[in-house]
């Protein structure tokens, strides 16, 4: 258990692969020797900014929130996981003690440590430690790469739960990025009939028709409102019960409210455009609720067992692979756009 | 049952008294003859402006949708009133077989016949056939000006339904009027611990002190939504869990995505203002629920019990009385402002 | 439009060919012609014992509710079907008035007309007259023949709306027959990671197997009650988070509340067993709902779109098929309990 | 801080006051110098019995577990409260790590230390220590005694949200003990408009009228089922829309299965009988969910603010008062079921 190489985030662009300390564990925590860790947006905001959200990296941060690996040691408290365990890693440690703890919407806790937050390491490195409990014990059907794009998978699958997704429903899905396709794969999974997807590269619709959505819609960015609301009636045959705004743009947020079935649901995951225009009356006035997503809770057993039961093939969402002293190549493409999903193997 | 005298609107400030003929009715419909009648912000709408929503008055239209009566002819399929019954008049009848109506929402039927819309008569008159299952059987214990009014308790309970309010939780209104009150109280009812109302009017907030509210915030035009933000949360002690815009401002639901709680919803009844620009993504984020209520579906009967329960204090929210010659004068009080809610006594 | 051939049941075992009146549609009606029909457990049950529910067949009856046909005539008021169109037909017309339809629960309507019970024929014939709105249109891609399986399907899928199935849980269904195997297939459609079957007869969960159950448990007569549960909770891996009776004897019950995962639920599909001693304490104590479904509401557009999307491989349902003729061969196959899902061709 | 006086259970009947060790806080935990602690029927079982549910007191063992004081000490992570709060005392430390901690439903935790089970000292006593954060302050508006009964309102007003009280509904009580009673207060509070309750002692449903139902029927033990049924649709006026069964007696869950409205609930409350007759398909059918509450569940809040608000007055729910050294006296008071809440008042 020497080395403990890790990818450490010293300021915009400033990428290091560092030896640091083997993690000292509490009795709740294991050690775990990572294995596959998977490159996201918000790495890739982290890296070009030393940003993301309200925070700024004021220190060196080791990044990496999506992560896999093998638990090598195990606290005095722990009994769920034993040594030699592979565990899919949900990077956050809520208070468990707030409101929302308590209510089982950890996910909005007033004082979690999630993963290359302040305060909080990431898990793109070599050795590291976190609370047992929100290490989850992968069925020996996964992949470790697998394990690893669990994560973004567990997103897509809140925010398909918060938007209600319901067998035989027809999902319009604004954007085709990660999560845009996660959701499509989640919505195809619970049961959507019919899945339109939107973006504005052709490219990304080919791979979102390829992993699951059944039409792929095109939108150029000087298309009205109205044009990417009929061109979305028209290539669905109806208006869709659900939208998923898997973008944040306020166009994107204006056509999800026109476009949603009266008594249907917008469903805005992740961060969006601050103060903008939209036409929100139309939607509520025809009882289509507006919901957000927010992070991950209680959607990593579930996204693991639909992964291990073949009904979301995770598989094929992973594009890209490079050893952990090329993360700073990884993160440069992800940044260009051009890959689905990049999984830094943190032991070559 | 010689004559039918009505209020007609035959245009902008053009309402008349006439003697209309006493309707026919089918098999399914009772005859009513009316009693009270309550006036509403969409009269005032109707009377000064002859349209109200997308839809203008072109030929002469009787008035009024919020009536109760007693039940003078039933048609030969009634079986669930009887000659001499006391109703409440729920203002629709919706095309039962639309996707909506089949799933319980009738009020967003595709083909609803709403009272004085395009195709319905109004019941501000003194004989209004209906069909008979959205006439209400009243107890003996309500009044007919409470049978009247039971009908915006029925719209403020749906929208506290759509809101999903509590015991204990924590209610902010935004914006006293008729609607906004209602809501307080339906509020309190169901076990709501703290409520705030704000508007721009002392009297107004007064009332609505006097009729359930805990407390009240007067907001001057020229607050900053910080400043009613802060306001808000110095009165109540807390973030609201549930805010309810009964304004459909702009401003009003800037400060509802602002103020209200994490995980809480804010529930914007009726029409609001067309596109305006909103802090959407800081409730979102949060998880803060956005949602709209139309119209009524299946409060009737709840809103019947909790009056004749005693448990919402109908009568208090009465406050002017004018005989049908009067309407006019009825429709100018009501445009002023200066009054709660007023009741039409169409025999008188 | 000259012969309507009919299958009418005089009493019991005494079914016959007849040839009735075309029926007249009114306003709100479409005239079908049939094309197949399902024989299903209740057919069987009237056919043998005269009787079905607490209804007996007092005069001569029209068996048969699980019709699929072209439709031939529309009534004046109809837009939502034009002649020509291929329907599935929902075998039911509820009032549409009581307190039950208008909360969109038509399945519990006080007056329902249900195709063959007492004052509502069957669709067994080549001519059937039906209300438009529960004349189900369907897509290119389904056959008659699957137009005529939607029916034990939308039970299914009523039954699974109840139960609450989502993505990733492990379901447990107690009862290879056709219902049970519906809902196998709609569990899995729905997300259901591993889904467990059982029934006393072996061939039943071979078909259980190759349809969509993950596991299959054959229950010898002898067994207790906790060598079932250990059996299941073996096979499975874990306790199931959903159970669904498909069978409704006392045995399978006590079964269901012992083996359930706490906070979990047992959904009785049907009519159960009618006074019986159960274990129910062991399930309340741990929050384990106890939940029943009745008949179908709102399922049959879903289940159309799952078997159009091929969410559900319905075809591989159907395993028989007779010329109307031969119904009361079909009957008795049916009741042997050798065949999955019949299929009637009326017009051969 | 030198003497920490104690109700320690040797054995049955053989509770002794001992001076015990004042017990040392974790930084979690807090101190309280208890003030008030209610009995309730699982004391008198304990007291009785010397056990209670599955396990029995192997060793001496602090009673009580419905208690409020003053914080006198506090842990060093603990931001939540200061030394001097009155607060009132959720008696239960859930693990935080299962999967029912993790979505919210920390009552059934598969690992909980609650007040009085092996391994959880009870707060019978002057000096207690617990978590912090379920200890939960209280306004200045609520008494210590009334701390101490939100315990039991706590317990009723989960069952109720189980129960899924809605406004206008009509509630049936079947019990009218503390549990019973509070649950009505509750229903009231929640906006139900006709609350009937049941009891076989006469004395009991007078205490209830004066609490909050309605209606109070008296059943003899010869009556039939059908006479209980009769009689509460009777008085009633109606079928119940929300069954409660605060008994666990098998004849109370068949009355509860037999007169609930097609389409309600029945909320069983606690530990019923074990194996039990019942018609279960009668309710099924009728889709009449079942469900049982067990113990608390995120009720204390609201607890607190509808006692607060005055919208549950639970100073009339408390009827004795004993000092600590009369423990034995309160027991055997309320062993007797001639008293409805007791408190003893520890530092007296």
């Amino acid at each position: 258990m020497a080395e403990n190489y890790a990818a450490v985030l010293h300021g915009p662009y400033d990428i290091r692969i560092e030896n640091c300390p083997v993690p000292e564990i509490n009795d709740d925590e294991v050690l775990v020797k990572m294995d596959c860790v998977g490159i996201c947006g918000t790495d890739v905001k982290l890296y070009t900014t030393g940003a993301c959200g309200i925070e700024a990296v004021t220190e060196p941060t080791i990044i990496g929130h999506e992560g896999a690996g093998v638990v090598v040691k195990i606290g005095s408290n722990v009994t769920s996981l034993a040594v030699g365990d592979r565990v899919s890693i949900e990077p956050t440690q809520p208070c468990r003690s707030c409101e929302y703890c308590k209510v089982g919407r950890y996910n909005l806790c007033v004082a979690p440590h999630y993963c290359s937050t302040v305060g909080a390491s990431g898990n793109l490195c070599r050795y590291y430690k976190h609370v047992a409990d929100f290490c989850h014990k992968m069925p020996d059907n996964l992949t470790m790469e697998e394990g690893a794009a669990v994560q973004p998978l567990a997103i897509a699958m809140h925010a398909c739960n918060r938007a209600g997704i319901k067998l035989g429903q027809r999902v319009l899905i604004l954007g085709a990025g990660p999560i845009g396709i996660l959701c499509a794969m989640t919505a195809r999974a619970m049961g959507a009939s019919k899945i339109l997807i939107t973006d504005v590269v052709q490219s990304r619709l080919d791979t979102a028709r390829e992993l699951g959505a059944d039409y792929a819609l095109l939108v150029k960015r000087d298309y009205s409102d109205e044009e990417v609301v009929d061109g979305i009636v028209a290539q669905l045959g109806c208006q869709p019960d659900v939208t998923i705004d898997a973008c944040g743009y306020a166009s994107v947020q204006r056509v999800a409210m026109l476009v949603t079935k009266t008594a249907g649901v917008v469903l805005v995951v992740g961060i969006g455009d601050n103060k903008v225009e939209l036409p929100l009356s139309q939607a509520l006035i025809r009882e289509v609720d507006v919901r957000g997503s927010y992070r991950i809770v209680n959607t990593y057993p579930p996204a693991i067992a639909a992964v291990s039961s073949g009904a979301i093939a995770l598989k094929k969402f992973i594009t890209h692979h490079f050893p952990l002293e090329k993360t700073k190549e990884a993160l440069e493409l992800a940044k260009s756009g051009n890959a689905m999903k990049i999984i830094i193997h943190v032991q070559s």
